[in-house]
């Protein structure tokens, strides 16, 4: 399935919003290395993962705007002739949302619908992969997870995201939009943002750990997580924007192994080689938005992609570890 | 229950959004029948229901306050001390949603968002009814239609209205704001916009049979339809923000009487003692917005609130067309 991912990529014209970001930057290495002529869109927004080191790698061999997605005199010329977009700009912070919810609607929200205007006025027919979130789900309690489970979202966040989920549905309708959505789980890996705690916590407990720090476990810490490595994750989009079977449809999206919190927590801190952790009771504001476990049945995605994860949580935090103690200084 | 009603609203101070309009106005004649002191806040937008004749038995008893949602200089004061709201404004037409979405995400969620600070703001733990749509549920395909039904919205208003469901019940969490849903269906009778079939199409078809005009019936008109009277709405929404059990939950309504839409039709045809229908094929951008069939479990509604509706469709259409005869000038 590599070959063939190298056969469709190669040469292809491919727009990552949210390219400076975490998800955004390593899917443009790979779209990179496999011959892709890839254009980055960022809004550099503060607090969140846009970072220009995150192109070190590939940093004359695409082309970066850096503008918002409702920035239509900037856009608009951005997605003219893109053959594949991968659409992953967020502000991705459950938190944040919730103490500023207009910033959130703002951003996750307007800008998007600006965003899919100008894809009708420019590129009516893309194919367009939107980059969704487990949190659409919110609390589950029938297992596993899978595309029926019916969103009950738990924070402006979570709602923010099926409700541009569903409207690049509806641009299918309005304009012929080729839409696929994926909603991701914990990914982890190079590139993330490490200056705080706000989003993509996997990370930042690898920082904590890294500096010999004490990591919080809220509760007992025995809620099921999936971690995948961002590796994994990229190939499970290229797949995705790549099939026509999968136009129209939505995908959940697991991971290779399954562990407690705890247990995560205690990988990361062999991973490093150093800090520790304590047990502490659930913060009001973390509790209302906490989801409870996780656990993903993603046999649609494997079977109409033929993708599966390859990197075991051990091997993938060591890489990650790795990663940022080469180049730490960019990151925190 | 009537008593109870009485007890509750004389004297309260309530705030219809959206008053001005056809739910809001109904609502405001009776909340002043109540006793209550009643404040309107409405936008007037282009196109909508908002129309000063609605207030003529009322003139003289409620404040109105001509704001859109988002006005924060004109609606802080507005919400300030209020006891109930009933948050109706809406733009709430499903073809014009889908040929401007964005439009719609202004005036239905950015809109809202900002409403819902204000509350934040200057009334964080009011009782507030937000007024939802059936067609948050889209097509369904197991009836009846209950609360644990999951959305599936079908065009852009659907989206933004579970959207923004979703955002109210957040602001439960963010400042303990009190919010029951109610997901309406079609509603018909006096102070409906009848200047076009954008929306409300129901209230529509009345003035084209009492213009002696032709109705047509897309497809073969067997799709399944409730219609509840305006007045037996504006019951279920004071009953359903006057009982505590119903904060925190969301509820469906259905009617007294399912007909098929044919049968509406004819009925309308009767009421209006003038008018003619035709089929005709479904046109695409309906096509892709339709239903189909609606059956409602409403029973959630009427054990927690004793609510039943009282009007059957016969009366109703009756007492609808002798509004409008009598008031045809402010209405078209």
């Amino acid at each position: 399935m590599t070959d063939s991912l190298e056969s469709f990529y190669a040469h292809k014209r491919v727009l990552i919003t949210g390219g400076l970001g975490f998800l955004g930057s390593n899917l443009a290495i790979r779209l990179v290395e496999l011959g892709s002529k890839v254009t980055i869109l960022d809004g550099l927004l503060e607090g969140l993962g846009g970072n220009w080191f995150n192109m070190e790698p590939i940093k004359d061999k695409v082309e970066v705007v850096v503008a918002r997605l409702a920035d239509r005199e900037k856009v608009d010329p951005c997605v003219r002739g893109q053959e594949v977009i991968f659409n992953i700009a967020m502000q991705p912070s459950h938190v944040a949302s919730m103490v500023n919810p207009l910033y959130d609607v703002e951003n996750n929200v307007l800008s998007q619908i600006q965003f899919l205007e100008s894809l009708r006025a420019n590129n009516p027919e893309a194919r367009v992969l939107y980059v969704g979130s487990r949190a659409q789900f919110g609390r589950v309690t029938i297992f596993p997870i899978n595309e029926d489970t019916p969103p009950n979202p738990r924070d402006v966040y979570a709602v923010s995201k099926q409700a541009v989920e569903w409207y690049h549905f509806q641009y299918s309708n309005i304009c012929g939009l080729q839409v696929t959505s994926l909603r991701l789980g914990n990914t982890y890996g190079p590139r993330h943002q490490m200056r705080h705690a706000e989003y993509g916590v996997q990370n930042y407990l690898i920082r904590l750990a890294m500096e010999e720090k004490e990591i919080t476990v809220y509760g007992d810490g025995h809620q099921v997580r999936e971690l995948l490595y961002v590796d994994d994750t990229v190939e499970a989009m290229l797949r995705l924007a790549r099939h026509d079977g999968c136009i129209g449809e939505i995908y959940c999206i697991g991971a290779l192994e399954r562990v407690s919190f705890l247990e995560l927590v205690q990988s990361i801190i062999q991973a490093a080689g150093s800090g520790s952790y304590r047990h502490a009771p659930w913060p009001k504001e973390r509790e209302i938005i906490e989801v409870g476990d996780v656990r993903t049945d993603d046999s649609k995605l494997r079977g109409d992609t033929g993708w599966s994860p390859k990197i075991p949580l051990e091997k993938g935090l060591g890489l990650t570890v790795d990663f940022y103690r080469k180049h730490r200084e960019h990151y925190w």
